[in-house]
């Protein structure tokens, strides 16, 4: 458990190797204040110990899941089949990959009924805003932040446009 | 406006000849008993209207947009850049596009900072229960309905495993 | 079940609409002798199902599991990781694939630790007589009706030579 | 502003980080005497300025847009579907591109009306040539510049085909 | 010679089975009153009559070349390293075709110093319109037959927007 | 046997479903006047007999072999590998293949030491023509033959030029 | 020969350089306990050679056959038209192979009739667990060490499971 | 000119930076005893120089062309469109190349009536054998020196056999 509020987002990876890509979402979540926690579970090597996390996890009172996984990843979508809270995809281009499509494509391409929401290759940031996203549709705090967030990638592109502009070419 | 309620899900697409694929989202949030709206916003013959519609989404109480497109599909990404809400990405495999590749790369590959909540090629069914699951974690009434409707597609597998059992072969 | 013998092959798949490709596996294991049981198995929709049939399928004397399914195809790997016999994954190009992509990567590219022995593409015949010769490593009769087998299919090709080089051209 | 003459090409691009690529542009142009002038743009970042920037672009003067971007490279499509002028755009390989696919395809498969002249894979280089090409269709100055400047590319390979004709295989 | 005035644009294809994937690049000139010509040259079975096509271009007035073709498609590209013209490229997905794929990277991917304009699979209007476009650059009467085009794109989404909202789903 | 002449091209097929593609080839080498032969040999099915028809391909007078199939395409260069005449490969689209992908990979990318002489998917009139073109290199009526056919080829192209230069746009 | 034992699964490749990848069949069958062979042999260097080990190899006793091979990898896919016993294939990133993409095509896409049972790109682990499989349906001692292998990736997991949760984010 | 006697064979290549690739032509072609000779013949940057060597190197006595190109290669098929001499294509892995599918594309899906003959993408080793296969057709010698060649190859694989042979495992 990573903080002292009620945990809202669980960020789960098939492998301790995931971690340097999932920090992302960690780092984006403790920016726009939302409460999570981290760990590791394998689909494949302990099924039983992913169809826990799954069941469980509403009763937890986590409202998202964030699941990233390569090669053939299956824990999104093997979470998301358990469990009735929106689960959010990260496709990790795992150096066993074939350049990420496997990755991407057995996140994406869910059948009619078990939704996985699905981010691009390695952008576990952008699986943390969407967690905030939802999270912020039912908390105003949280909503604020996003949207304080989004306003100083603006102003960040805006800055190195300036310092652009003023180069000689 | 499609019902009485608060509209809570928008629903919108380039064209309307992605309708048949998006009519799924739509079928399934009336069961799911989501109120949505139904509109088309191009972003590329309508920039100003999808800037418009973007803009004024969360003012008009919309907690989540599905947006469909096909080819070089911007719209789902566009609106995600403007509004703070989660949008759900549905890329639409149109006459034109190369597979459908061109579609989901181009919904799917969002840079860092604005996530599209992608589901699989065609799949609007899979866009209108992950928006039901979004609204789900605040709204105990679609929470329960997600839960039926997943118990709903477990009992039919169970169904047709007990025809396929009895066939002879 | 659908033989008096103790079943060795079991074939599953997630969906009925897969049944016609999987006809393929039941028709071949038919020919060389191999009982053999039918069901439907779902991963996403009927995830305890799913873990229930593959903790149970050693114990029930299964040798060999061939699973079959399409888009996002966790059924096989899911198998994989509970079971501890091998599984024959049968990647199907279901209407909603990605031209078939989509199953055979999600289904090949397993984590190490975990292997799916991935046929190609809708070749629910070849996991038959993959199985079978899994089979056939102990069994005599069911080698002989393999080695049988392969020759009937050259003896075939000779045919069908002996004919095209009678034709004019 | 790069020069004091009428600035006739924008080359915008979404991020700081694809200037490397883009400096190809640069190069091209001022060695074909166009007027031009750079700056950031972000499609997902900073909206409001990318419509700004294409609304204003034809009443500043400019002729042409140059407009390179990478992953879901929607910058090119998007200011072609707000101003008339035309647009070239230059898919980049970014470090999160899937092998440039997504930049590629997000860029060159536009729906019909609203085209973007696609270049190859972070070709700035071409991007440029053709932004003079363009203003070389009425501006006598600049057609000679680049037809001297395809003479010298002839030029050069005569001479290390000479080169290599010397050498000893 | 298609009209009365300097023909400005020429559209050629490699093969009359491409007709009617370009009939649409004729169309789209026409509606925005582009003067053009149309013929076949074959870079591959006619190599002498592409060179001198090319070589002839720009003496004979034209400005722009719109070329099409399929599979390992050089015409554009061919065309593009002789005149120093704006090529734009057409990929045509021809029956033999590896799904388009061959033709697009054939036309697409010109090494730095040889652009081709290349628009999207079979996008032939587009080709037309980024024509007038370029025309439109120095044309006043062309550019405002381009702006109103654009906004009658607008108009025909606002229309069909307004019959979708009127649905009752 | 085709002809009264001694027989210079081998034309081989993996199964007499690949008939109705590498009839193609036969037709064109009969156009140019090259004396060949058309049997089925299957790598898989009969690798017996394939490795007695590519021994002894040489002796029997053969100059070339034109070899096609389809999928996991082994005949090619396993053909190659036993013979030191030029084998030709003909990728074929066969009906399980994954859109011909697999077929054009397993025949091109053969290992350094064994050449297989590619042509396009489904191209067996090319494989014939390239046959007849080494046959070419050291016979007069045969190189003869050929500059006809191309000039023929040429010819088309202009005539239909003319008629597509009369149509009214 | 690599032990004492009866030699069950025979380890073959297509050259030393793929003896890396291979290597870590040869680990996990030691650990598994089952006797293996190792030796280099050539589809398309030493044919003749292939054919006499496939030919041999169920007379020697062996059970399974694991072929490593890159590129236009045809020595899985050989060896299993000319023997009746399983053979597992490898598909190896060798270094002239397009992303692996070739190699796995042309081992997975086998025509019906003649299966091969594939793993992952580079996967040799995978091969030597699944041989494992195999001789573990009729041999208790294997399997009881395959169980424990599988129960021990399960704790590994548990354990950096455990690690993750204490970390401070 | 690389030798005194008669040169039956032109190495051609689009620039200079292909000759590290296209060096292994060079090297076989002397192993095998068949006179060449080396230069670099742009398609895009010299096209007038391309069709001059096409149009000459029958009558300067060449037998085969081998032409190495990358990215969009189009110096293969358009030599093949003016000589009636066999085309070898080399695609080449150029830096700014799409993984290398954009060069493999472009030279092999050459359409009907104008084959080029292609190999493995960057193996110019095996343009230089298929080279020499062609000229053994009609050369005893050259015949003989292949068919050597080949022994040389399946003897090394021997050597490496018994080596790994003698591996501990």
């Amino acid at each position: 458990m990573s903080t002292l509020n009620q945990v809202l987002v669980g960020i789960i990876m098939g492998s301790k190797s995931d971690l340097p890509v999932m920090q992302d979402a960690v780092d984006v979540l403790k920016t726009l204040g939302v409460p999570f926690e981290v760990t590791i579970v394998s689909a494949h090597r302990t099924p039983q110990r992913m169809f826990d996390y799954a069941q469980d996890a509403a009763k937890r009172g986590l409202k998202v899941i964030i699941a990233g996984a390569g090669g053939a990843a299956h824990l999104p979508g093997m979470v998301a089949s358990i469990t009735h809270l929106p689960v959010i995809g990260v496709p990790v281009k795992s150096s066993n990959s074939i350049d990420g499509w496997d990755s991407v494509l057995s996140i994406l391409q869910m059948p009619n009924g078990i939704p996985v929401a699905t981010v691009a290759l390695n952008a576990a940031k952008n699986a943390g805003i969407l967690a905030a996203q939802i999270i912020g549709t039912q908390d105003k705090e949280i909503e604020k932040n996003i949207i304080a967030f989004k306003a100083e990638l603006a102003a960040k592109v805006i800055e190195t446009a300036e310092e652009v502009e003023k180069m000689t070419f």
